[in-house]
């Protein structure tokens, strides 16, 4: 397992030799712990004594750091980590468009310059070398500063390859990989009800930036898209304030804006054999490149929490299939209980609707197809009537999406019972590569 | 001092009586410490033993809670929470335009309403009787229920009104308080450079949610939004992820998204006679109804940031007038020394620039006057060109927008070198009432 020792930049120029910045107070979270600053002295100090190693599951996510926001994961391993990490608290997503003029060799230094950076934010050091204050006075610095005083948050930040970045939107081959396209990594088709908005769907490339603080995953999001300036453009965007997944059997399950506890049958990273069959893809499943890394597909779905609010309780406990407070399925026992689909309630029918979300998603309906879920809730703003935009970010991951996503939401879409309140507004799907090995970038499987 | 103990609605019917719901594992924040639902079970345990108070400065800030996002400041007080509170870390702000049908006996009843869900919530409670999942099947819950699992989060919820809640855009009268609009609360002047959009700016009301978690503030916002169904609607709202002001001296300095501290010189709760002086109205100020309330100042404020991160070290430095990394006024010291606007460069000029945001926002450049800010860094995806729509979302609190907000912007307006990187796309003002009283409601003194 490599970490943060393995800087190539050696000591960093440190403005501030008064090592480790603690705070105190009760009074706040933010500024507890080790911060960026803080580490800039640790990092420098232990140069030299620089442990590298490389091992399957190095990024499955053992956190460094005693608090959740002082957590750091390793950025390179086998596998990218934000995937089985336990899910943090708050998200900024962005996907890129590659400019106009971009090639091959000009790709691969982005991936390069982004691998780079993103090594180091993750382990709580600026995006460049010279830190955002303390490079020279006639540049620009090569970090933002938001995050100078801010611990690691145990950010990580994944990155993908959409669809386009292979076979571009009038059919070129852009970069000489449209050959090397993953089978699994289909065009997703328009579900019933999609009522998808161009501006908030696909993107060439994304990064995934979840941490316990906000701040630290926009900056990195800013960084990155500072570093691609001229090269990539965000497309689109979207930030998270609650997850609503837990990826961990450490973890409660959240609950998402209706309410509800969400996630309580996911994919959680203990369960290895499960981890192994339905999220990483295989050397087996085609493009070898692809080996130990998944397939990301996100949707922004709208929620009108407005009608959904003056429904029934009983109504809303029906269209979900469990329970409000404890999230048990409606056939009875507590939120990990197995649901009984066959339980007859006393009018006759089953306890658990035919329609009802936690039957339609459950892989008994599904051919036992299971999705690693790390979605997060979001407002934006309101609409002019006053109703707040908000809904759920749905993330998921998956070994294939043919046999994961696309039949699962083409069941959904169809009959759900939740339908009537959800709006299907953006959609991407991205093949997202292994890790990293140290001294080398993310997707360079891709281009050798 | 009342909490939570006066609550008149009896014990809580208590669906689940396991009591405090502690969780466990150091890979996430939002679950520590004593969840709503364990209010519950204390909340009505401890009915009967209600101690009742009310004294001068009871919601200053004095938290309940041994944890960030376990405290819980009073609602009830002769100052309204959410000012001199230790700023928390997350926002979600909403303007409210009244109904067209609404009288002022409904605006009263809204009112009401308000005041005693905002006291159940700032203490972690559901924000109505029944909680969301405790009530009848065959009613809407009276609470939504994303916040059930989570702690109180140091909520607090002031209100405000707006010019036009005492005379309408078209002259009319319609709660008959036009003759009791203090004289304080102007209508804001067009600043030069103002690039005000309708649809971000004014308001006949608002509320300002802050709390150290982000989905705690979002369900205050949005179950008081579903409270005012039919007599008030959302006319804008803002999320703020990071707050960018520190109130109390036992806070550090965050930065905004300049990346440069911010509110090193701001009012400190501490700071009683700057307080008094600077953010509590008077009972000789005028409107007397207002004695012990302050005035609210709201501006969205978009930055250029993609230019600014392109801008040198050495000219970010000029411009804010202090260094970048540790905050300290370019005339020497550290972040705490005050600035030495006459100190010379070896070049001749001063070693601030005369035209820096430290100078012309300086108390000594505006007659003494200060402001107490609380504002937050906002992000809203970003535009068709790819940059983010990001920015400080300006929050100030101070006795006399006349003498402070106003005369201050106007200065900075002028010739503040920031401007070239700022765009004031939102604006609004409120009068903020003083704390209701225990069985009263927020601004029962207006309607007296």
């Amino acid at each position: 397992m490599s970490d943060q020792n393995t800087d190539v930049d050696g000591p960093e120029p440190d403005a501030h030799p008064e090592g480790a910045a603690r705070t105190e107070g009760a009074a706040h979270t933010r500024r507890s712990g080790l911060s960026r600053r803080g580490m800039l002295g640790l990092a420098g100090a232990a140069v030299g004594a620089g442990v590298v190693g490389f091992g399957a599951g190095a990024a499955v996510g053992h956190a460094v750091g005693s608090s959740p926001t002082g957590a750091t994961y390793p950025f390179y391993g086998a596998n990218q980590a934000g995937i089985v990490t336990p899910a943090q608290d708050r998200l900024h997503f962005a996907a890129f468009d590659v400019a106009a003029g971009l090639d091959r060799d000009g790709l691969i230094e982005l991936l390069r310059d982004w691998t780079v950076a993103a090594a180091r934010m993750t382990q709580g050091r600026p995006a460049g070398k010279y830190g955002p204050a303390s490079g020279p006075s006639d540049a620009p610095p090569d970090d933002t500063g938001e995050a100078l005083d801010l611990p690691p948050g145990g950010l990580t930040l994944t990155f993908g390859f959409g669809p386009t970045l292979f076979t571009a939107a009038d059919g070129t081959d852009r970069f000489g990989i449209a050959a090397r396209r993953p089978e699994a990594l289909v065009d997703l088709p328009r579900f019933p009800g999609d009522a998808l908005i161009d501006s908030l769907t696909g993107g060439d490339l994304c990064v995934q930036a979840c941490s316990e603080d906000p701040q630290v995953a926009v900056h990195a999001i800013r960084n990155l898209s500072r570093i691609a300036f001229g090269r990539a453009a965000i497309r689109w965007s979207q930030l998270g304030f609650g997850r609503t997944s837990s990826t961990s059997r450490s973890q409660t399950t959240p609950r998402n804006l209706f309410g509800f506890k969400d996630g309580t049958a996911n994919i959680k990273a203990e369960d290895s054999t499960v981890v192994d069959d339905q999220v990483w893809a295989a050397a087996s499943d085609g493009a070898t490149w692809m080996h130990g890394g998944s397939y990301l597909v996100a949707r922004k779905i709208r929620m009108t929490i407005e009608t959904w609010d003056r429904q029934q309780l009983g109504e809303q406990e029906r269209i979900i299939g469990r329970d409000k407070g404890e999230g048990a399925p409606l056939s009875g026992g507590t939120e990990f209980t197995e649901p009984n689909f066959l339980a007859l309630s006393a009018g006759g029918g089953t306890k658990i609707d035919p329609d009802s979300h936690v039957r339609l998603a459950h892989p008994t309906m599904n051919d036992g197809a299971q999705l690693l879920r790390r979605g997060y809730n979001f407002v934006d703003g309101n609409d002019d009537l006053g109703r707040l935009n908000a809904g759920l970010f749905f993330i998921a991951f998956q070994r294939d999406p043919r046999k994961q996503f696309i039949p699962i939401q083409a069941r959904l879409a169809k009959n759900d019972a939740l339908n009537e309140y959800l709006k299907h507004v953006g959609s991407a799907i991205f093949a997202v590569p292994p890790g990293a090995r140290d001294g080398s970038y993310v997707g360079a499987g891709l281009f050798a």
